[in-house]
């Protein structure tokens, strides 16, 4: 089979490509909106998949869910000072209910942290109402200008996570918590390698001490940051005067986290593992694991397509049947146009020798097997496909690492003619940063702790290197 | 023990009693953002455990979840006339991003059909794509002068359904499909009976030919309108010039239908079932079934709690264990204000006999039992209280429903004297309808089908009626 016509090659133009990819997948539909995104039912599919592992995870770990409200009076964001500098350019403002001109204008919600501080500053009194491990899924705004499909775009569908703790051991605890729980689930489910460590002063969350991120490489050498966990110590406790008696009978202050994924996620997804035929789910995220393809609609095939929906939903896994009109060629077409991780075709030639044959959509390998053996054959695929994804990936990335940039005209290079991050020497300061922002188009991704030890001094100013720290083009 | 002290007698100030209930359940806390409320972790579970229910039952009829933005661009809501004079004095505006003055200012959605028919024009062309039964589950803006928990928010999370059919007969087979759904719901989960039927003129959803309403009696004989289904025909479709090419070659507008319900259904819940004590919650809708107190921390009775909480786990019965320092007593009356729908009691006296209480939250019965038979009793329990919460509500409602009003006399004596609804026979005008409404302060609620055969003429202006129709007053 050639590739799909529908989509660009993704060697020839990526940004099309990917484009191409959302739309032949019936992911998303653009709007009358400008900005916003219609998320199409196999688009939310993947991010009800999601979500359902993940808020599971989430409870496991003693979370529960709330509802806060979506605006925020101008005077609320006003609260916290590096908070509000960071938003108020790019928030949507409220101004009029029905024919009424309000007294305060309100934003919608950008993040939440002032609406939980705000409702924290009223339930909080003792050591024993902490900690509070509250997360919602919801959605928020952000006016951007150039908006991408998941990427990018004025309204995210996300989570976010808010909690606080008597002290700052179990909050710092927590932000590292939630953070391997992002990281597992990348490389577990979205079958995604991540590069994770702490972001540089200018690039962390408004507000925040500390930002840990979760950084992806997508296939063109692309950062894509894939989450984000915050400390934030007393920062905002202070701010809005939340108080707690502690074990101590004294008044102190609590300490905060805020940790958030979104279908931003999905972005990632479509850049790390599809191809020109389509998108490439893993098994462990795709909400339709198998699709069932009959070559001809002759009697036994439609036994045998009974007889294997039976047995899958038996085994709980999920199927599509495609009974339409098309013809087989057109259902393998959009069979791997959706990225469904198996294809089992039906047909009666196979039938007769009691064979069907499977295809994974991974290495479009085709696999002709007793009928007998399908079910268990397809389960142990599944696994299969699942690794082969993750270790393709992690091989791309790992080949796309500068890991061993001595000098800035090195970096340059790398800028220039190889797409990836580069780990460099680093002295710390904004300014270093921001040249090598505005001369090479690198923005900093993170620190990565196990390889924060310097080797040499700052490739950029030659003083004293603090840390190591990645550096890349990003999404 | 007696009546739980923060709860005012629902028999003395229901609206007091009302909040004062959702205030001690900790299902909601008011912010700062006048007219929202916050939904804390013990309301939203409630949420949470309805959405479960439905969200499945959506699916098993074939619908698909999506995600349209949350914004509608002036022009765009506009396009459909009786529908814009009916939301636009009570929608909130969006007139800048950021610093920037919008060119056309936008409303935060209070219903999405206009979103929703802006994107079905790009997708329906041929009968081949219909039916699409699409579902959104997400948070609606109205701007509400005066707001109650649950009743009437500014913000309301709920679901929308919109459906796109081929045949006049296949949508309004769709709105009541949805609607039985709904009422099947309402029964056999929230244990509220309901009456259904069709709204008057009036009444109807802004912009469909007809509306289908589930109308639930509260505790005080007011009315809640819990649910509706909407049968549009080809009125958004013709606005939006929507068509498709049918089996016969010929281009034709579609059907259409939308339905939902909201968060206002706890409300709901509320005002039918619980009582002085606090929250009752039926074990179908129950987020925790079963709470366990131990009336003093011996290690038989910690032994004892291990073996129960293993045992519920294995029956996926829910519960909390309540190993706080407060005494039995407040542990009982929390579980009380609660709602859990059984209490497990466990003191070393009673097991010293091998036995346990367990207590009912809806009749407060307590029940001494052996040990080994908890389990079973347990199960048998929780199908009997939800069953006794229906029939409780379903005789009130009864004893509430006056079906042989004859005169303007007698409902003005109902209005009056009686809360309830009364079933009258009624010409069909506005006029009559706004009589009732200005002089005797009752709603139409709806016409139920099997109800609606006249016996008498309208008994406001004394011409022919066309129907009965159950008028009451309302939330």
């Amino acid at each position: 089979m050639k590739d799909n016509k529908n989509i660009t090659s993704r060697d020839v133009d990526f940004a099309k490509w990917y484009n191409d990819i959302i739309r032949e997948a019936d992911l998303i539909d653009y709007s009358s909106v400008k900005g916003s995104m219609i998320i199409r039912p196999y688009g939310y599919a993947i991010w009800e998949s999601m979500v359902n592992v993940l808020d599971k995870k989430f409870k496991e770990t003693g979370h529960v869910n709330v509802q806060m409200p979506m605006f925020i009076p101008e005077s609320l964001l006003n609260v916290e000072k590096s908070h509000v500098e960071g938003f108020a350019p790019e928030v949507a403002w409220v101004t009029h209910g029905g024919d009424n001109k309000l007294d305060e204008r309100m934003c919608v919600r950008p993040t939440s942290e002032v609406l939980f501080c705000d409702h924290y500053k009223k339930i909080i009194k003792s050591y024993r109402d902490l900690p509070l491990l509250y997360n919602q899924w919801c959605t928020i705004v952000r006016w951007e200008k150039e908006t991408r499909p998941f990427l990018r775009s004025r309204e995210i569908l996300w989570q976010e996570g808010h909690t606080m703790h008597a002290t700052e051991l179990e909050a710092r605890e927590e932000t590292l918590r939630m953070f391997k729980i992002y990281e597992n689930f990348q490389k577990n489910y979205l079958a995604i390698p991540v590069i994770v460590g702490k972001k540089s002063e200018k690039e962390k969350f408004a507000g925040a001490e500390e930002t840990y991120t979760i950084e992806a490489m997508m296939y063109n050498g692309v950062a894509l940051q894939n989450g984000t966990s915050h400390y934030f110590g007393q920062k905002f406790t202070k701010a809005f005067d939340i108080k707690f008696l502690n074990k101590e009978n004294k008044w102190e202050y609590p300490y905060q986290t805020s940790w958030g994924v979104s279908t931003r996620m999905i972005g990632g997804l479509i850049m790390v593992h599809s191809d020109d035929y389509g998108l490439v789910l893993p098994p462990n995220i795709a909400p339709i694991k198998v699709s069932i393809v009959p070559i001809k609609n002759t009697e036994e095939v439609l036994d045998a397509i009974k007889y294997f929906e039976m047995n899958l939903k038996e085994q709980d896994i999920t199927f599509v049947t495609d009974m339409s009109d098309k013809s087989p060629g057109f259902k393998f077409a959009e069979s791997e146009v959706k990225g469904y991780p198996i294809r089992l075709e039906i047909g009666p030639r196979d039938l007769f020798n009691n064979q069907v044959t499977l295809v994974r959509r991974d290495t479009r390998e085709k696999i002709i097997l007793e009928k007998s053996d399908t079910i268990n054959k397809i389960k142990e695929l599944l696994i299969e496909i699942q690794h082969n994804l993750y270790n393709k990936a992690l091989e791309r990335r790992n080949s796309m690492l500068y890991n061993n940039v001595k000098t800035y005209e090195e970096l340059k290079d790398i800028a220039k003619n190889k797409p990836g991050f580069a780990l460099i020497n680093w002295c710390g300061s904004t300014e270093c940063e921001d040249k090598i922002k505005n001369e090479l188009g690198l923005k900093s991704r993170c620190m990565p702790e196990e390889l924060t030890d310097t080797d040499g001094n700052c490739i950029v100013c030659g003083k004293e290197a603090v840390t190591k720290i990645y550096f890349g083009k990003q999404y």
